[in-house]
């Protein structure tokens, strides 16, 4: 039968991990933590589990968890989602943007998306059967170029997808970026669906501008989060989605048939740990000295060192390494300098539909100091 | 924006017993045990969350989870799955399906179910933009009507789901029966996706015919099953497809994209967990005494038993009550069960495209035996 997603192969993030573990390198590729969580987030999701709860909860989610979402949002961000009608927990946030994407879209539509971006938008919309549009980030800087946004839009544009802070680049919208992406949007019908699970790893002096702070955006958007990034567990597959209650009602009746529903005692765990703000107020200061390290580390060596503003991502150039393999293309220099460096990293090609090669790689630096001490050394010998 | 499910309301499951908790109703809606899991399968998830596995694992599963999943297909139904490339750990049942729907059909297919049907198959299919053509199974027996399915097929016919046991009148497929659709679809390209959730609960003398014990099935077929049905851990939402190579790598495709993976810890605490094959070889004895304790309460009501070969549901018949709610809908007639009698129950209506009604209702079973007591307590007064 003929494939729905011909173009799809298995995703650069396992490559990357596969060719990492064969290689005995250290892995900076895959986005993951290479330490544990908390110990007390562990141990609620134990009680959650020793109390019985093990069944199916509602459909949208657990009543706390829910709750506390809508809270953290209200604080931190000062809009008011209604935990009943308006937050749904998710399988995580790849789940819920394909959710999102199929309860609005369909053959005829257009999706924009900004390139580089994460690897599942593309196929996502293209399951759908609406039509892919690609707008690509300012070349170098990874800004968002409003006027190609703007050319982009057409009377078929269904919705657009940003993520900040953005995955691979590190870059963070500024309100400024926000407001005319409000303004543009606002004579048209056009759904946002805002990634933004680097929600809490957003460095000083600059803040995270959550789509729910700007009210023209927050009416059209799907606000996606995740608690695996916040809280170390990448591996939970728990996430969570903000939207006005006449969205939420359609995202839910695709949700409700695609997993139904999500992991009851990792819900209750994660409810009953958020009521602690700290673990996500501390982030920036926690991963920001890691960044710091990093790049002090990478300063030593021939990479060009890009903007890190957010995520646990830094990206760099390798257009100015003194050695014949800075002209492999990106993939292929990503595979070497996993063979023959012992260092994993993400080549940026891998977020392009054409695979556009702009000799920057991404190296993940939510890792042990240990672990980055480790990586600096190889890479020094560069 | 246009729904892209617009016949789509909130699922019966969740309507009752929300119906349920407002009335104090003994909740015999929706399909979730009122008992907890064995404290073992606990434990296990405990102890891998404290050894740290909380980052994302596999994409397709962690491998013990796979291979434990191989060795019990190959036990059970004789047939060889590669753990590697032939296994994929989902989250949960319903995920497995829409992935399966979605790795395979699109706007021209036909996709064919079988009336009465689980509530998701029908919006799956309907979100790809292929058509759904539903073959009722024979009224009043709920067994496959061959003919019908031959004269469904056609050209078009990329893929046909069923489900055995079925859900939801407890009907179990015969050799026969699979036999047939063997033969019936060894002329074409038709896929099966065969959703075998409640595999482990086939009463004696019958035993469950997997698709995977035929080869002219298997190798056209996306078997489902889940392990929040088999361990009592329904709110756990993790279950798993096996399927030939070449078409799990289509589903894996979409897999990626949709949730990319599933939950470390509880994957491999359901692998440690797996080791011991008597929890799920016990299970036709363990709900098949619940089976038996229900259906003698019943038989002192003017309730008409149907039979139950599999699954934890009982079905009976409303026409022959004494009483003037017999000729209502049995949509309403659930409600005022649960309302007036106290006891929640799900129509068939809501398990047909057009909400036929036979005036026959479900009752799950998958309950303490004081909680059967209680109902058949408050049924016995009808
Ligand atoms: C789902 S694996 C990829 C993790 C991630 O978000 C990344 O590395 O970009
Ligand atoms: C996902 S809620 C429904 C549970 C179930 O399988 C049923 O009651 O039929």
């Amino acid at each position: 039968f003929p494939s729905r997603l011909p173009n799809v192969g298995t995703t650069i993030f396992t490559v990357m991990s596969a060719l990492a573990a064969e290689h005995q390198a250290v892995n900076l590729g895959q986005g993951f933590p290479d330490f544990d969580c908390d110990p007390k987030l562990v141990d609620s999701v134990s009680t959650a589990m020793r109390q019985g709860l093990n069944q199916y909860p509602p459909m949208p989610g657990v009543a706390p968890l829910r709750e506390a979402v809508a809270s953290k949002i209200e604080t931190l961000y000062g809009r008011t989602y209604n935990a009943t009608t308006e937050i749904t927990v998710t399988a995580g946030a790849t789940q819920a943007i394909l959710t999102a994407v199929l309860c609005c879209t369909g053959p005829g539509d257009e999706v924009i998306v900004l390139e580089p971006c994460y690897d599942s938008y593309v196929p996502n919309i293209e399951l759908t059967g609406a039509k892919v549009v690609a707008v690509p980030l300012t070349p170098g800087s990874f800004r968002p170029d409003f006027d190609k946004i703007a050319a982009a839009l057409s009377p078929k544009t269904r919705a657009i997808i940003i993520n900040s802070p953005h995955n691979p680049s590190g870059t963070v919208w500024s309100p400024a970026d926000m407001q005319r992406l409000e303004d543009l949007l606002a004579p048209t019908n056009v759904l946002l669906i805002s990634d933004e699970v680097y929600e809490h790893m957003v460095y000083a002096p600059l803040r995270h501008e959550s789509a729910a702070r700007y009210p023209g955006l927050a009416a059209r958007a799907f606000i996606v989060s995740s608690f695996g990034k916040t809280y170390h567990v990448t591996g939970w597959k728990i996430g969570y989605v903000a939207a006005p209650a006449h969205l939420m009602a359609e995202f839910r009746k695709v949700h409700q048939f695609n997993v139904f529903t999500v992991n009851t005692p990792m819900q209750q765990g994660l409810a009953t740990y958020m009521q602690d703000p700290r673990p996500y107020l501390d982030l920036p200061a926690f991963y920001g000295a890691k960044r710091d390290l990093f790049r002090k580390g990478l300063e030593k060596t021939r990479f060009r060192l890009l903007p890190c503003e957010g995520t646990y991502f830094q990206c760099v150039s390798i257009d100015n390494l003194a050695i014949a393999e800075r002209d492999l293309p990106e993939g292929e220099f990503c595979q070497w300098l996993t063979r023959e460096v012992g260092v994993a990293a993400i080549p940026l090609s891998a977020f392009y539909r054409d695979g556009f090669d702009q000799k920057v790689i991404r190296f993940c630096f939510a890792k042990k100091e240990e672990t980055l001490e480790a990586a600096m050394g190889r890479l020094a010998k560069l």
